[in-house]
């Protein structure tokens, strides 16, 4: 039995080596990635039994992207499709002045087409936390539907519901995600939200600490994390708000940062921690991902110790 | 201006080094292929002035396929379009009693919105030969009128046409194929045919050289060449049947063969030869083309005519 | 519940690319392989619900190996050990005259230190099938006894107990196996054995018919099987022998061919196959394998069938 | 017709993957490089439509590097020649304090034995602008005369020309670039020059302004741009001095950067930017260069808008 | 005839490309790589004639070892063993905050079953420096005492001995150190060591000067070399002591680092260089060596020279 | 002391991987060879004390190349030049009917300007046999006196000669081959020739067994042996024949197999075997070397003598 259910799209990604460019490129490097199923990873790597679903077309590509998850830990309940396409993302890595280039290549894919009916709604009920993202109900209308249906599953089953707001201007418009996102919110417990997403979707004011206390009071969110790149993030937690301080880092690879934050965040909170404690777990945990290539956060709970008590050598030997 | 003139969809084509699964390959090849860009290339490489024409998505994908094209030395005459993806194929190289597989990935791409008025008609009728094959009518509704159009324009500005029927079953139904292709064969002047296709969509029996006499003598080709794969094939002109064995090889990739074969064949036909001589030059061609990782047969017109006259050697040095 | 469970080691594979030498290689492949997890995956491929059990080193190693056998879609039930190396072989492809050399680094792993205590018995018990090698109990005194203990505990369970005798000359003696071995006879149900190695360990004479007929005859199994290599199998059961020939394949590696071998015939067996049948399927499986690098067979029940139906296309498109 | 024509050299670019060195590598990256073909490249990349002329061996290795450049978008009118090699350098990647090395092997390539009668004189006399570098009459006697000859034709057909000093001391002394260079000046509308070329082969003194103010007044130019590496150029244009910072960057591979820096400012000065501006593009397309692997800027016209504008996203999606 | 000669265990290096993690890497970068072979070779850069004498297993991976050794430009004086594995380490490059990570597979390595009268003492006895590390007693017993032996054979035949602490956690603990260490101490002239060793092994107190300073008085050494890591070295000799800094450095890999210091320090005093002075080439090696993939400092004398004399150009064309 | 010195240019050799074409190569694998150094690999193999000297640039590809040498186990004896290239050749692999293809660029090389008297006499002088081949007297006028008289100083010293006609039409005419090497023969002991040259450049004609007999009666040599390619070899020695077939082999590289014949025959007759037996041990390394990528034949005595005795198995573990 999982502690924590995700659910949303997971893509093939392609990259250039380094920071070629894909124009021409004449090899791409695989791995599979989306942020539920990277939420899913880097909860599983902090300890929390954790499943991924989703519904993958029954092709050699959608079986590459489910074997890999299963590769880095985590369960996967599956709807294998017939219909639909697996979504596939390029990704360009940058380098200053040359931002970072996500093309997704993900219309029509399989996921596109799912009902809640279709998903183990059992799995979501006896979970602890089903978590998904502002991606999902942007990839199609019957995707709005199931992820509506699906936190209301949750719910009933006593399901703590945690989303991710993640704002992704390239599928859908501000007002849309807007309209869409704030009819789910009085299902929602756990709010994860950029502070730019707060601002320019949302349309709120403020300081961070403001943005997370208006949307605290606003809603009826129990937790709401405000993210602000790499200078840390606010935790509301009970009307309190909680600073914590990004850590520095070397990056090699940016995507996945904010999925390796939440699902560090929500392990820890299963765990028992409080939310400083778990934000600063959180933030440790983003800070090693972006050490590692891939969305994924392929780290033990040992390191993530490490760096939050500081005990880390250059190097070990 | 161009002696040639192809038209139809290039891939991006997406393959694991050399035999490994999709289902598990961490990094893979890229090339650009399809029927028409390879025919002109083949040409291209024995000395015919080649353009392939196209509607290619404005992106780092669609300027990644046409650079490759650029690089194997034709000329490109590309509608930028806005709308509509890449057209991708992912390839695994088989092995006995393992197939090759080709995935289609290339739904909804940017060349399956296009019209014939789109394109450059000067180009196309002050070509020596246009050519297309029996894929770009089965990519969309919208292409089917367009190919007619285009060969309709062909003709009209006494432009030789060649169409490659090139059945695909993974595209539309062999009902679909016959009704569409038998509707185009009046405008076409040289058809190449594999015996195959000939069997199981036009549904006519015999041996290739009775196919070849068949179709020949039912419409109103110039023209017809029945391939049959490692067996040769069979070339069919002014009522005269001629026989052209395949060349041994050792295939390194067997993806292009076909398109190599005709793309010689045509830029034989415009230097000159006769059919049979025509034919021979086709099969060194597509030979030395297995030798070689990609679609495109990147050969040497000199390297050809040793392989006509049997000069090679083992190691040259 | 699983209804196969394999028991035994895997091993991380470290093997130059192409036919490169381990003397100058600058470069190494990473693979998972052993012996029953190739046949856990192999079984899975066809249908049947496998799981892996094993003692392995809580280490980055470690996780790869488990890593990767879940990638291939097994389960795994893993005991984690803080004592013990992660197993490792150095693996150089041949090509004749020059033989492919494996060179085994695995003394001293993880799995040496292990006692049938340490495993899961109600999961051996539950399922229908138990599978080991005889390169398990060559690896420690330990094993021996925890091999002896497993088999008789899965008779216990009612559990079929199956034995691929596999023997290797760079583990023990021919006398050390023979001795071992002989002694788990009494309690094997299904014995794989290589005609070889029934001649020059254990002493048997004859063609293979005849092996497969003594070896029946004088234990009590309820099935042998011989292989031959590239010249097919030989069942003998219920005292009834049956021939089944290899099917000819493109060889890209020839590691784990037994094992895919194995594997089939087992999930074909468990899926309700009479004895030629499954004898069927696992030459198809095994032919199959030999295109794919690696130790495991990722092969698709379909790609199987096909084979087996000899329906395959050279290139699918 | 093109608006711009380049003349000069373009080796094949054989280094080490990442920071490896010669000394042990064991493959090389493969990349076609040279300052006028970069030059004509990045030119086209902002929207000239540019042709690069040169003379190129008839071999394999002189069609890889006219393969590459016409992947990249520009036009070539190359003169294939049966003597001569394909001139060739090896690259280094350094970090400090290792500095970056480049060793040419480029003698007696194919180039070396040109004259101008052997170019397409049209070509260049209806170009607005006809660009070559200093490196080229470095290269030999008869490139001196071919040099001095295609400058003046342009001259003669109302082509605005325009030269990159480039001294390299690996390829010729200070004393003998001063004396051949010094002779081409009066030739030359625009110059381009490192302020540390200035110093040490021209003998001028004074900061970057005086040097770009004394150049301007001493000969004919119309335009002098003084380079200074990350401290940016000066632009001295009718007699008035603009002054351009140079962006930060991450660098992949600094190759390149002044080529970029020159394409950008004549392909915005053909576009009918003043000198500010297209010294402000010409800083941005440098900037962008350094992030891209290879010689040439694969950069859009609109990234380059982005970094002028500044609107950049650290990731985009 | 050798002027250094070292003694001590070449591991295999086995790592994922890039930033890679083990648990999910396809391919590892094999180098060879210890402590003394390291010395040896940058020492032999700086042109001091080099000799490596060790005991290694007569396979493939022992002479992958010894191989790569050699075109680096070191002798080897190589006991060949057919008991003992070739000694392991597998190293995942780091990045803040998650740290460089060795992790050693060398237990029972060939060299473990060493003793003193294997090797040749002529060679020792005729060199000028004999150097080890503290990394040799710490693999076995026997090498404990083997190490006392040639040290005491290298006094007798009057080789000036020299000795990198190094101490390494994983082999080892503090107390095993210690006694052992201070046990060789008498019989050491030079010694290298790192001010942390110096404190949490030995139990000295104070800042690096005080350190050296401590050293050199209560032991008999001629020199004493304490290191500081980006901090550099202090150089302790004839009770003067001498601040090295370090070079500033963009570091690509950081393994051999400390070797590459110890190598040019050796190579440079037996030149006839001061302390002083040969710290200063020392830590300008050192710097070179991070530039550089793998354990080996692959650099030039004039390069080292260049870094001293900051003559260094950011590109050399 | 070495037992073979051998003397000859080795080449910087870089390909394409696998079967692309040098055209389109976007990275080249990088190896060291020659046809003189080869053979010394070969023999130093078979257990022949070797050494390989040459005349080499002082430059990172100079070090490359020597590196590699010393890397495979034997010596170097190297002038180091200031002057010249590092010769290069690039390979590009076949495939039927595309011959294996190789393009010289050695031009210029460092060795062209070699003089007899820069080389050490006393150590060819001291080894039994010195070895050379028709290259090396094509690649320059200076080179031909050189050839002449370290033949003539190996005579005076004792030591015996041996000599591989080699011939290379990229490298000379038949006319320039036959007339210098003929004027060498009197200085030759041992003429390893290929039937096809004794033919095509010397003018003999019969079959191999006639050619070796008619160039042993008409000049002084002591042994000639005639290769045959896949035929195998005939050797004569004092006036019997001897005839050797050649092993079934499965190709992956051929460079170098007749260089792996002659260094292994060399190596044989100085460990006493008789000419029979020196050319099955010769035939058996040349069927070895080809199954290895690269130049040089790594392989180890036991594994020539399992081909020779057919004890190798598919696969050894």
């Amino acid at each position: 039995m999982s502690e924590l259910v995700t659910f949303g799209e997971s893509m093939l990604r392609l990259s250039p080596p380094g920071h070629e460019r894909l124009e021409n490129a004449t090899e791409l490097e695989v791995h599979a990635g989306g942020s539920e199923s990277n939420v899913a990873i880097a909860a599983q790597r902090l300890g929390t039994e954790s499943t991924w679903t989703s519904k993958v077309p029954e092709t050699p590509l959608g079986r590459r992207v489910v074997g890999e998850l299963r590769q880095h830990g985590i369960e996967t309940d599956v709807v294998w499709s017939h219909r639909g396409r697996q979504g596939t993302y390029y990704l360009e890595q940058g380098g200053s002045p040359r931002g970072t280039n996500v093309i997704y290549d993900r219309a029509d894919s399989a996921i596109t087409t799912a009902s809640a009916s279709e998903f183990n709604l059992g799995l979501i009920q006896n979970a602890q936390v089903f978590f998904t993202s502002g991606i999902t109900p942007a990839l199609s209308e019957s995707l709005r539907d199931a992820t509506a249906n699906l936190l209301k599953a949750a719910r009933q089953g006593g399901t703590t519901t945690a989303v991710d707001f993640n704002y992704r201007r390239k599928l859908w418009s501000p007002e849309e995600a807007e309209s869409t996102m704030t009819r789910l919110f009085p299902g929602i417990d756990i709010l994860i939200i950029a502070a730019r997403d707060a601002r320019t979707v949302l349309g709120f004011e403020g300081d961070p600490r403001q943005l997370a206390h208006k949307l605290g009071s606003q809603y009826n969110f129990t937790t709401v994390v405000v993210t602000r790149g790499d200078e840390g993030a606010i935790g509301w937690h009970d009307s309190v708000v909680h600073d914590q301080a990004a850590y520095e880092t070397d990056t090699a690879d940016a995507i996945g940062t904010g999925d390796a934050f939440t699902g560090a965040f929500i392990a820890r909170r299963l765990d028992g921690d409080d939310v400083p404690t778990a934000l600063e777990y959180a933030a440790a945990t983003a800070a090693l991902k972006r050490t590692i290539p891939g969305d994924a956060a392929l780290v033990t709970a040992e390191e993530v110790e490490e760096v939050v008590a500081e005990q880390g050598e250059d190097i070990s030997r």
